[in-house]
């Protein structure tokens, strides 16, 4: 017989578990439809090819499989590759549906179309703590906008969402993978080692320069790129908390285009006249795993967390391989699973929850007029048989957020509040 | 290359679309909220022989399934069932699921638990209008209580949540499976051959009374059986408005149990009690298709209409085959994707949604600082540059909820709104 547990790495969510759950994202979702984006839908599974065209990266090792139905035993015979039998999967994250979702509908879009998704994903991770094969991506996206207004709009949009949650005091680390790549240029990295020196640089924080340098030199790349790289990397001040032009300089080698820098500048600008403040961080050595980024890069940091609370970036070529033609996109997706443990929200105040207690004698018609009474005045109303342990029930009761209690016997006119806890 | 539309059979929601079926949703949540109903969430996915132990019916056959992981050409070769290489598959339905979790998480919950479940559900059906491969389920189930507030609970919130719908004037439809069977017994139709007898009497109001028999005598039931169920089917009287024992025993034959009118009564008193009237209509050859079902079922009708939106019914076996003891237990879905078109339901009123149409020349921090001030006041805010077709733009922004707009140009300090449409 099969276990009653959720599947591997799965999670039930009990009530009190979900209604936390549905605050959060409520909050979050009601602030980034202020900041003007509009959250859309996606089926759970795209086509098998789509998912497994190159452009998720690892994830795509990772994901749930689904069999094409009707697969006869002469079918089964003649396959030698398990993938020819799957046409659909489960998709591993939220991006590769919107440039599906995008590429389908753009007529049908604003030119500028910023969306809201917060759905599911599914990755066959081997499981452990904090890891989930089932678990909640919040995203927010900016296609048709090439210009630091969709970075900023983005960055400010989080940060607000975050405040509103309570997680005020975070900030944003950004880069850009150009500068990145005119970094390895400056160094004189070849093209086709890039990726591996990405790692490599990635791991800068934990090694330090003489550890990613030790690296380099063990992937085989030129003595006198690492020397040069490594002696940069030691040079370099610490970052200040300021976030601008001279700023971005001083953590640059010579050599990268102004455009760049000026990108980043114009961010942090308009993130400032958003909100005052501009808690931007350039952090020339952040490089995020995805393939797909081609321009600015972003991870959200909180004093409170060691661990990154969310990030995203460009990634202005993946619609075009859906389209046939490019589109500018930008993303941001906040580590629901990660903050959702982070935040107490309180319910709603002024919502009256209550418990009805009734002897076994009541009749039902009875009881169930008292319900719909308090109902239809707003309150929300659980049914109790008068159970031998009153106290543990009450407990549970206000563990699931009710706040009073009344006692009903059988021909009982005028019910009693009491408050709970 | 595959194609950019979602897969076949399922459906992109774009947010015009979106934001309409999450208010339905957030009404409905709300009431059944209300009621004392608790809002649960399981995994999309169950293991595989879960979902194929034969309690799923039909839909079991169209479960998508999940392909195990790394899967070899050995394996495959040594395989001769496809289902052989599924481990898990995606939920058919949303009764299956919360049996499994009932019973995996039974001690954390009350005794009596009232659960609201809103998720999609997943079916490989062959395409056709109205009928989608992914579609949302929006079911209250009480587990733990046999007696019939269970069913007058359900059914006062179904109808409640119905009428926050402006979908007031809903009826039920109401018999119970026990009926069915007495009623069988009293005609003389042996127990092996009922599910082939209800699934012809379910036809009754299609093809009458005559029909039924046709097809009762082609499936080769006795003709003694077949002539007195005729003869007793052309006698009945059509139901009346009223709900009562007496109308209850006037459509059934001589020899109904006494607690089965009973528990069809109690329902009605308690309605009754909760909501003034009852709107209940006792049909005893409603029969609802699924297997599991051990005592009272229930569709919902509407005046407008001449489908069910949404239907129920007690299946008090289905935790025992999970937990290995029995466990009352009672559902009521109502059927998401039917309503959904049938509802308009205004945006909420008094949110103030702005368009920022802005020349190309303003600068990014100057528009951000625009947008922020109008977000802290509580407004919902879009920027879009100045296009060459700013009716297109605005028409588009009215379809997405917005209201007013204004434009900005650079160097502006005061931005003057106008409304919309």
């Amino acid at each position: 017989m099969a276990t009653v547990n959720p599947p591997r790495g799965m999670r039930d969510f009990l009530p009190a578990d979900k209604a936390r759950r549905e605050r959060v994202l409520a909050v979050i979702r009601e602030r980034y439809r202020a900041h003007g984006f509009d959250e859309i839908e996606t089926p759970v599974m795209e086509e098998y090819d789509r998912l497994h065209a190159g452009v998720g990266g690892d994830n795509e090792k990772l994901a749930f499989n689904i069999m094409k139905r009707g697969i006869t035993a002469e079918t089964l015979a003649s396959t030698e590759d398990a993938a020819d039998l799957a046409d659909l999967g489960l998709r591993y994250d939220l991006t590769v549906p919107l440039s599906r979702f995008y590429a389908s509908h753009r007529a049908e879009l604003p030119t500028v179309f910023r969306a809201v998704q917060i759905a599911p994903v599914w990755r066959a991770e081997r499981p452990q703590k904090g890891r989930y094969r089932q678990f909640v991506q919040c995203d927010i996206d900016i296609m048709g906008d090439a210009t630091s207004r969709a970075e900023a709009e983005l960055i400010s949009a989080t940060l607000d969402a975050l405040d509103a949650l309570g997680l005020s005091g975070a900030s944003v680390r950004i880069n850009d993978r150009r500068a990145l790549d005119a970094m390895l240029d400056v160094f004189g990295f070849p093209a086709d080692e890039r990726p591996g020196v990405l790692i490599t640089i990635d791991k800068l924080d934990k090694i330090g320069p003489s550890g990613v340098a030790a690296e380099l030199r063990d992937r085989g790349a030129e003595a006198a790129s690492v020397d040069a790289f490594e002696a940069f990397l030691r040079g370099l001040a610490e970052p200040t908390g300021s976030f601008g032009a001279e700023q971005i300089r001083a953590l640059l080698p010579e050599g990268i285009p102004d455009e760049i820098v000026d990108h980043l500048t114009g961010v942090g600008e308009a993130v400032s006249a958003a909100r005052g403040d501009a808690p931007l961080v350039f952090d020339p050595f952040l490089v995020r795993g995805m393939g797909y980024y081609t321009g600015t890069i972003f991870e959200i940091a909180h004093p409170d967390v060691s661990y990154s609370l969310g990030g995203g970036g460009r990634y202005d070529g993946m619609v075009g391989r859906f389209l046939g033609q490019d589109v500018p996109a930008v993303g941001f997706s906040i580590g629901f699973e990660r903050i959702v443990d982070l935040v107490s929200l309180a319910e709603a105040e002024g919502s009256r929850s209550i418990v009805l207690v009734h002897d076994k004698d009541v009749p039902v018609a009875e009881l169930l007029a008292h319900k719909a009474r308090l109902v239809a005045e707003g309150a929300r109303v659980r049914l109790e048989r008068r159970p031998r342990n009153l106290k543990s029930v009450l407990e549970r009761a206000e563990a699931d957020g009710y706040t009073s209690f009344a006692s009903v016997a059988a021909g009982q006119d005028e019910i009693e509040l009491k408050p709970l806890g």
